[in-house]
């Protein structure tokens, strides 16, 4: 199968104009088939402020009202996602940008919870695989925003890393599906004071482990876990590490390799 | 050659959600490979107004500073192509949204012009129509936003009219392409207080004629003179009028025809 890779970058490099420059110049050198995921949160927690628009974050999910809904489709959806695509095109990659709704990529329904009102939240139930694999095999480069729509013109605001995940698990049927996730730190960390002190590998069992010694918490955890079920439903390998080592992390020389044993 | 129509909406029926919803199931229903290009003027000029960032407009077209191209690419590219593709999706037609960035579909240069400094507004240099092809042949409905780029990383503000314009151009070696643009009249009017005083066909002759008595005028004069040119570069037929007659408009049985002869 060919290879494929399902790279999700966070706010943290969209933010930043440099850090993002030279991590799109490495990304659009890749030589594989590829796909970019983003997030964005910062710049649209910013825009919501000079906005006048209050934004609630629970458990690390921004509850989304209409008025942030509205921001997060035109910071995600129109200026993060076209400032990826014309930056990628500038290095000749051939990139498109897309939301969920655009070629009914992705499909959801407003989460449902008995306690908390997220709004505007989605969660994903189906990724058209057959729209990705007419744009992979057009050499179209996939850049896809972090909103979904629920078929009947309702669009959601989904987690980053959950699209990035269901894409490389609905790919992972008909490519040699590779999963990146870019963020802030060079990868897990023994002590994370240190940023030297990388985890070079974590399995299932080493994983329980370093729960247990508390070395594993908070962020990191839905992480890992979410790393586990895709790797357990077909996804090939998950690196995690920082996006200035993208061309490092995807032939696992730096960074956090998760794997089945 | 297959049908084709290429259908521009302004900020008139973007701006009014019932009139929009209206638009969008017609448009869904219409039985033709099909293009929507849409602007979304009220909206950026409201956002930006909220945002503090003052507008410039100059023989209708806005004078595009960093602030105001971003403003333009988050509302344009983002909330109102969304909303429109979604909305699409929720009456079954198989939209997807782009910029002109997105598969480099609208290669375009900043507007050079001795007197007046446009900012970041292009002019069209080429339209990718083997993307369009693929997107069509996969019976994808493309849904395309005023903004374009240049190829180096720049994005860039680009009059929807115009864009309309180049991709039925572009379009008519390879269909039997239709351009129609909506706006808030019911066609080219004999007397501008009187709907019912619609011209059903204008040709050169008449053009000229309807100049020289000072009918057609100012916003009217560009829309015709850019008709006739896509009438002589290869466009079967141009028709004006309301975005509510979009099903009569495509029969011809309502609003402005602009014919050769």
């Amino acid at each position: 199968m060919e290879k494929l890779l399902v790279i999700k970058i966070g706010g943290n490099v969209v933010d930043d104009e440099e850090c993002l420059a030279t991590f799109l110049q490495d990304f659009a050198s890749l030589p594989y088939a590829k796909i970019l995921v983003h997030g964005g949160g910062v710049l649209a927690t910013k825009m919501a402020a000079d906005l006048g628009i209050s934004q609630d974050i629970i458990d690390g999910r921004r509850i989304t009202d209409a008025a942030t809904l509205k921001v997060v489709t035109m910071v995600y959806g129109g200026y993060v996602n076209k400032q990826i695509v014309s930056g990628l095109q500038a290095y000749n990659c051939n990139a498109a940008g897309f939301t969920g709704a655009d070629g009914n990529l992705i499909t959801a329904h407003k989460r449902i919870n008995a306690s908390i009102n997220y709004g505007f939240v989605g969660d994903v139930d189906a990724v058209n695989i057959e729209f990705l694999q007419m744009l992979l095999r057009h050499q179209i480069v996939p850049v896809i925003a972090p909103v979904t729509h629920d078929g009947k013109g309702q669009l959601l605001n989904t987690n980053a890393d959950t699209i990035a995940q269901e894409i490389a698990l609905s790919l992972s049927k008909c490519f040699n599906t590779s999963l990146v996730y870019c963020f802030e730190k060079p990868g897990v960390l023994q002590n994370v004071l240190d940023e030297s002190s990388v985890i070079k590998k974590i399995n299932r069992q080493s994983f329980a482990k370093l729960k247990e010694d508390g070395i594993i918490h908070s962020g990191m955890l839905p992480k890992l876990d979410n790393a586990f079920v895709a790797l357990q439903k077909g996804v090939n390998s998950v690196v995690i590490g920082k996006a200035k080592d993208i061309k490092l992390l995807i032939e696992k020389k730096a960074g956090t390799s998760v794997v089945h044993e």
